[in-house]
């Protein structure tokens, strides 16, 4: 049988944080970098801005033009699923308001998909694959397979995960496998 | 630990086939009744019907004003909920259109439950859970925990599954459980 990976969206797929910083940027007049701003999650914010920061990234468009984190991604999906059965699983319960938009989202990127295998949760304890792909290490943690790490700066403290860079590492860590 | 119990949706916690029979008969001039449109899949439908339904059960508000299957359904819940870890898990991604209404109607219905523990998902192979509650004998095949068949007249012909007629059942089998 098949062995079956579970992908993350934001920050795996997604440039989330990109879109973050800048209409952070934007509505509370700073100037942050996106390198910066990677660094400094939204519970670091002042409450109100968190408040209203959360406000915009619940608009139903905010996550509709998310730029591809890696222009590898696709091929990589793409040939991964030939030998692998291949989930999505982003916790959009977080965000009510981003169903449409990462639904849409992915018929635009990743239309080779099988629908039925588009997850939107919460906790991914409740994830049923082999692997997860993810950022986030308290998904990871709570994930019950092997967790693969996608390395983001505020996660590069932690340890006990597979890590990778970039989607060219996830193709040659899951291709790798079929050979031995 | 606590064993983890996954809920359906439609047919096992809102009454799906009563509206998706009022709306059908509304639109094509038939008088089914409930009893006889639950034996009347969609596929048994005359294609052009079967896509016309389709659209209508995808307008963004169909799933908002479902009736309870079952009035014990929410205390029975509760009551779960202090022994086992609940999650609600629905085949949204055959209606992308349901999304925020499904959402919507469990705050309305649960709102004790832990939104990290819904799961919009298609094939509930992907759940990782210890139990399984699904009118759909697909669903209860694809799933690797134990499946518990909610009754409805056309799943009355498939074996292997434990059989619940209602909630006051489903407490039964849960609650008797712990005593074990």
């Amino acid at each position: 049988m098949r062995k079956s990976i579970a992908i993350d969206m934001d920050q795996v797929l997604a440039n989330f944080y990109k879109k973050l910083c800048a209409t952070y940027n934007e509505n509370f007049g700073t100037s942050f970098t996106n390198e910066e701003f990677l660094l400094t999650t939204q519970r670091d914010l002042p409450k109100e801005d968190g408040k209203k920061l959360f406000e915009l990234i619940n608009e139903p468009d905010f996550f509709r033009d998310l730029e591809l984190l890696d222009l590898d991604a696709i091929e990589v999906i793409k040939e991964l699923q030939e030998h692998y059965e291949i989930y999505i699983a982003t916790a959009a319960m977080d965000v009510p308001g981003s169903f449409n938009a990462k639904y849409d989202w992915l018929m635009q990127y990743l239309p080779f998909l099988n629908i039925q295998n588009i997850v939107f949760c919460g906790n991914k304890a409740v994830i049923h694959t082999d692997y997860l792909i993810d950022d986030s290490p308290g998904q990871l943690r709570a994930f019950k397979g092997t967790g693969i790490m996608y390395a983001m700066p505020y996660n590069a403290d932690v340890d006990g995960f597979e890590r990778v860079n970039n989607w060219l590492e996830i193709r040659e860590y899951f291709m790798g496998m079929l050979v031995k």
